[in-house]
């Protein structure tokens, strides 16, 4: 059975250009860079070039780039580290924030830092005006993620800082990036963000990378301690293999951006318009246009979201739901209920999520096995009975 | 010219079987262990049987084990993590450990914590008499090395343990085992320490790998927030490929460890009598019999340190020495500060540390070139030649 891995935005596979990237730093090039002999030497030379590499991809200086050990921990050095190098004030987030945001906040909550959420509407867009009336001369920190992991939202970043920065030009502006990787512009300088958040298994890279931009000036602490590695703030000994492929996974998504978006964005349309074509009270969640080209969240109405999923394994398709049991957390997704998604609608969400590898193939066998899915299903709903209707699949 | 590495103790490379360990987990096993797929499934599994295997080493449950960063993180997670989670009140180390504990504690003190440093005699060794004086109602943890990196001291630990348990039986015991790993026994149960910490990137795994294993009913929260994985204690995706090859490393340690630390303590042995028999006035660091196989730091009288290191740079043998420059910090090595060796002599310090390729041959060399380095840096020093003494190497 031909598998087709429509689950991105979980997690993506390392492409061969980047393994072979890493291959001579595993057990040639394998010196610790703080050494005072030339293969230690080596590594720091090689340190500090891939440091000027992502300097350029995001377009500041290589001293501004921290290499971490996951978008969670760089998330967490943002949040956490500016929050100790602060008096204690106020911090705005999006509702539809990552894990890694919410549940940082919950903890500098018990700190005493008030946590502000910024309303959204439907589409999941964080409105600048809406932003706006928030910020007080107490906002220390803003942090908005540049585009939704589940429902693809792309918020806009560099308008949301301009109206932050008019209030309060002090505010210090975070943004998780880790979505947008491969999608998104990531000019810091254009963005105006103070913070950036990147994530190698997120971008074709190793797992356990991460990449915080801290714009030159902002105050901030280390929440790991140690031997004073990448600038003080994150100490532990480099992860020179990882580094230097997550910097050439960033190379090479920076370089096919133009073209993957264009081809991607095609892919999802014919995804998102073909299933509501052949089937019956299926909803897109989130923006229409304000969208990464790579995603689709759909509700599918009267059915659970894991039952699909089961049958989509079944078929070699592999996606996601908002569902409950397919998280950590006991409960549905946060981002469904911030923009408003009834429990019963969350209950039936699927979400696919393109990539590098998936062709126009693999929409067509997705669009050729879903309405027989979702018509069994429907079919076994007592929801669906309940409602006398029959099952609702466009032939 | 052939490279001679005899700098384990900063960094490791990764063996080839190790190395082919991780190769599924990069571009087809990659999935994320919380997905609804069989890839995701597939990824589960390994997580929970490389958790299995770590624990069947440690001789502890899965459920005890961490998987983190780096040492360094583990180390922050073991001291951040318990401190968090009680009240505020003592916390004892030895003024040896690694500056994951140094400066994990600094910022404690900050917090309000009382550090008290354990003291050491001129060989290393924490006794366990001394510690049981320290331990009181308010001695919420105790945190002492296993082995040291620089001077290799081997503490003991089972009796440390046992005499903090004795005073106060609340009190939580961590140990760095980062050195330890390839050489000692690492059975928690007969330690009898409640939190120990691992490192990949010194036992031949991958760099930006880290164990801490936590024993059943501790009270310890977490320092990065996020997704929940790794039992709440360590969020992030997991880095599938980087625990599967951390793993297999301590397999490998485990199994071979008896006919290494027999072999390494031959070779040790030989390269400490082989220069203090050709060489005069070299003394060695840590104690002779507590030590670990692979480690030996000496202090070369009249001369620098770092300029030993590039000489022997020059002749391809890469070694690590306490003085200034070699280091993050400005300051010399806190640990020959701490076993009381005058600034002078700390700054003519070298540590070799062997691992698994070193060979009879290596040792030879090495004590073939080290006369005529030192004798050529002690004929150019001035604090040799004040002393109006002869360069002093033995023929």
């Amino acid at each position: 059975m031909k598998e087709i891995y429509l689950d991105h935005a979980a997690t993506t596979y390392l492409l061969p250009e980047i393994k072979k990237e890493m291959e001579s730093y595993w057990e040639d090039n394998f010196g610790n860079p703080s050494a005072l002999y030339f293969k230690g030497m080596d590594a720091a030379q090689s340190l500090a070039g891939a440091r000027g590499r992502v300097g350029k991809i995001l377009n500041c200086s290589s001293q501004e780039i921290i290499f971490a050990g996951s978008g969670t921990e760089s998330d967490n050095i943002a949040l956490q580290g500016i929050a100790k190098a602060h008096d204690i004030g106020e911090i705005i987030i999006s509702p539809i924030e990552h894990d890694a945001i919410i549940n940082t906040v919950k903890y500098l909550e018990t700190l005493g830092w008030k946590i502000i959420h910024v309303p959204i509407g439907k589409d999941g867009v964080v409105n600048p005006e809406e932003l706006k009336k928030l910020v007080t001369d107490k906002t220390v920190l803003v942090s908005i993620m540049y585009a939704n992991n589940e429902i693809g939202t792309v918020e806009p970043i560099e308008e949301l800082v301009k109206v932050v920065k008019e209030v309060n030009p002090k505010t210090i502006f975070h943004t998780d990036a880790c979505q947008a990787g491969p999608y998104l512009d990531l000019d810091v300088e254009k963005l105006g963000v103070d913070l950036l958040t990147l994530n190698g298994s997120k971008v074709y890279g190793p797992k356990g990378t991460g990449i915080l931009y801290i714009k030159k000036g902002t105050s901030i602490k280390p929440i790991i301690y140690g031997g004073g590695q990448e600038f003080d703030i994150r100490s532990g000994t480099e992860n020179i293999p990882g580094i230097m492929g997550l910097t050439k996974a960033l190379e090479i998504a920076h370089e096919d951006k133009e073209k993957e978006v264009k081809r991607l964005t095609e892919l999802r349309d014919k995804l998102i318009n073909g299933i509501q074509e052949k089937i019956e009270r299926v909803n897109l969640n989130g923006s229409a246009d304000k969208r990464l080209p790579n995603n689709i969240n759909l509700t599918f109405e009267d059915i659970e979201g894991e039952a699909i999923l089961l049958h989509l394994n079944e078929e070699g398709i592999m996606a996601s739901t908002g569902s409950a049991c397919a998280s950590h957390s006991l409960d549905v997704s946060h981002v469904l209920k911030a923009i408003g998604l009834p429990y019963e609608l969350i209950h039936g969400s699927i979400r696919f999520t393109l990539g590098k590898r998936n062709t126009d193939k693999d929409i067509d066998h997705v669009l050729k096995v879903m309405p027989g899915i979702v018509e069994k299903l429907r079919a076994m709903s007592p929801v669906h009975l309940d409602e006398g209707k029959h099952p609702q699949v466009k032939q």
